[in-house]
């Protein structure tokens, strides 16, 4: 559970939404927190580090990718029109966006969640155990998958669910072809080297809103064309069975999907377990379990 | 002017917006009208006529594209905020989306009309004298703008603006450059040789509306997905100065700009001297000429 109060926003290093203009801070903590064993080979850690990404095309079988497809569509059916909080819409419709908390709803998303090249790779690069702070499918439908905005989802893990330090990553399993046409994640490379401080207050029930289209807590035009200029820009494109994982802090968004083929990825979080969230650091009450869990229970653990 | 009314809607081969269920209909016409001389080479003209479009990486030279980048802010600025006919803003901002008959309002452009690697092009194609049915520049500007849904132009010149027969295209001019990050054109190869007839009755004054976001006389997806199948996707990127030309029936669209970089494309379009305009096919009153011009005065004439 969430011990104690946050520091006080004069001494916390990753303070944003309290400034009248944005901040390039850097970064307190490692990207690599360890030189422990994993199924990543030097390069690949050297990579991730440096640019604050991995793409691992085909990872998984096409076998599992295919049953891991049709256990996500069976999940869609399942909460298709459902009222519950962690199923999220898009923006304009009622066409499902994201299932929240998947490995909790699916044992096969379980068991992806424990799989050694996921949770080995995030063990290896957090250097401790890991649990999931968030989970969930992002479905980005065929013409009807609106955008993902810029952001670095630390800054609001941070300010809206009181994660203290960047000791966390998403392992992203793309489900479908992930095409230039069908709105693949961006990335902005060596982005996560340092800390954009956002601009504005943060709304209450701030998630309510963000969750379908994000307006707080995102990079000003400034801030964004500033990480550009350094590291450019790229997409993660790939077949069914690639796996990302991504730093906490880098920064990323995805376009619309205006392409007839649907773009589906898993989003795992795993955070540190001595990295356990504290109150916001924003000031708020927390964001519900299912977007930020307060339970750090290491991933494997019987 | 408009002569007389048009055909009869059970004649028409290319009626639209009056069906139950989409159809895709044999194209009627020639997609190159002839064999004269103009810039392109055998080469060029078969693969135009086979794909429906043509992409000319570098067409113009960089100190022409300078010229026309300024040219294009200068518009801009004498435009924005206008509350003219023919500025368009974006959907959810009043950022400027589009500008129309840009031949009109700056020699610059009138100029680049009669640009003989333009407009001879268009004669080439399509056999004959061209006049200019509609010009604009895109601005789609870095994060905010918007997308363009997929559309056929021809469905609509032909039910909105009365075009008879498809013996038109599409000059754009790339005055950045365009990449698979900032919403380039999407096209779907092939898709010209097909006409998809549309689902849904044409709203009074529709152009007020789909200039900023086109919801009538679009592909179902089911439409779509077809003619996908059938010749799968491409985008046209390249750098500034490029040109693609492509035909009035090629299916396309274009993403949402998430990049810090605008997408700012010039579109120009030829329509030959013997496909004037005549009563619209949908039996509704004409747009206005700043979409679709009612006097056929030949690019070049004095």
């Amino acid at each position: 559970m969430r011990p104690g109060t946050a520091v006080s926003r004069d001494d916390d290093p990753y303070a944003s939404r309290c400034v009248d203009r944005w901040e390039a801070a850097p970064r307190r903590d490692p990207v690599v927190w360890g030189d422990g064993p994993g199924p990543l080979d030097q390069e690949q850690i050297a990579h991730y580090r440096e640019r604050g990404f991995l793409l691992l095309p085909g990872l998984l079988l096409r076998r599992e990718v295919e049953a891991l497809a049709v256990e996500a569509r069976r999940l869609l059916e399942q909460h298709a029109g459902s009222e519950a909080p962690d199923v999220i819409s898009e923006p304009d419709s009622d066409v499902v966006r994201s299932i929240f908390r998947i490995h909790r709803k699916s044992p096969a998303m379980r068991d992806l969640v424990c799989d050694s090249r996921l949770a080995g790779a995030a063990r290896q690069i957090l250097h401790s155990d890991v649990y999931i702070h968030q989970s969930r499918i992002n479905f980005k439908p065929a013409l009807d998958g609106r955008e993902f905005f810029w952001h670095s989802d630390f800054e609001t893990w941070h300010i809206e669910d009181g994660m203290p330090r960047m000791r966390a990553l998403s392992a992203s399993v793309l489900l479908t072809e992930n095409t230039e046409h069908n709105g693949p994640l961006m990335l902005v490379p060596g982005s996560h080297r340092l800390y954009i401080r956002c601009v504005g207050e943060t709304p209450a029930e701030h998630h309510k809103q963000s969750l379908k289209k994000q307006e707080c807590g995102v990079p000003s035009r400034e801030a964004l064309a500033h990480l550009v200029e350094l590291g450019g820009l790229t997409s993660v494109k790939g077949p069914a069975g690639s796996v990302v994982f991504f730093d906490c802090n880098t920064m990323h968004a995805s376009a619309g999907n205006l392409s007839p083929f649907p773009r589906t990825n898993l989003f795992f979080v795993y955070n540190s377990v001595d990295n356990p969230l504290t109150a916001p650091y924003g000031g708020l009450p927390p964001r519900p379990p299912f977007i930020g869990e307060p339970e750090p229970i290491p991933v494997g653990a019987p």
